[in-house]
């Protein structure tokens, strides 16, 4: 039930749409009705589902460095230079949980997947769970 | 496995207990274990479990409101004035799974399932998914 | 498909590593594919995965009391003196989902599963979902 995605990130914080890459899985598992599960095997990325509208992106940017600054006193910033990667990694959460209907992903009109990378760039792997309704 | 429900709120943000709706739904199922998974279509809405206490309910809203200001210099207000919407909906989530047992939802004592409308007042729409144990 | 795991916390605050019973449970089950949904029935405690390392861990309980102080005029301290506990379990989330693959938890390298005891010391529950894939 569990597929690999490889996702490359350019930037130290870069959210990437993966919307068509997981469909794509879900269409090819020709499951019709069920649950698609996403799942980031990583400690500093996380994911999210909203509109990919560029302004919002730069917003939800904005907004991470606002709720984790960058540059702050963090204690593990001794050992590794990423607190604030692991902190947004815990706020936007390791894994997505999505309808599948029809076929298909059953997103709203609005809705996209993103994989936030939040210690990049690097190449990151998602895992897509595809569950039988 | 899925099935829909109907919310309508009734101000810009609006924390609606549909915990009745959703556990009515699994009773009707008849399934007896399993997972059960609340989604929301929505990028301007969002879903969480908490106790439903009046003074509590005001305290999620203007937390809300401290972690995402409505007004701000958001770039996506150029486009549409409702940054701050997307941003709630992204601290919240857009999916909740909660046990089923004993052909009921599994909740604490305390825990209710809350709709976060952040950008109403509008009609939603939540998917309840049954997935048999 | 649900087991249940009993928790003791020692202080108001305290993150408490659960892997290995979680994954204990999961080998036990001898269920090789599947999905692993953890749960926590308590309204002032959450759920989160990231890396045990100890100075992260002081990191990730101070920014939780910069993202909700302890001390500040919520109105549900009038009834009851732990409107933090709630709002930093609703910031964390009540579930994680994890894949179970090869009769493991599928954990990366560095993930590791976490109680957030947010209102203790207390003795708290947890629901571990295993579902066949």
């Amino acid at each position: 039930m569990w597929h690999h995605l490889t996702v490359r990130s350019r930037r130290r914080v870069d959210l990437i749409d993966v919307t068509e890459e997981v469909d794509s899985l879900v269409r090819k598992s020709e499951v019709q009705e069920g649950l698609v599960v996403l799942y980031t095997e990583h400690t500093t990325a996380g994911l999210f589902i909203n509109e990919n509208e560029p302004n919002l992106l730069q917003d939800v940017q904005r907004w991470l460095e606002e709720m984790v600054p960058q540059d702050h006193s963090y204690a593990h910033n001794r050992v590794d230079n990423n607190a604030d990667s692991h902190l947004r990694a815990i706020l936007l959460g390791s894994s997505l949980s999505v309808p599948l209907v029809g076929g298909r992903l059953g997103l709203g009109q609005w809705q996209r997947l993103f994989l936030a990378e939040l210690d990049g760039p690097r190449t990151r792997r998602l895992l897509v769970g595809i569950v039988k309704g």
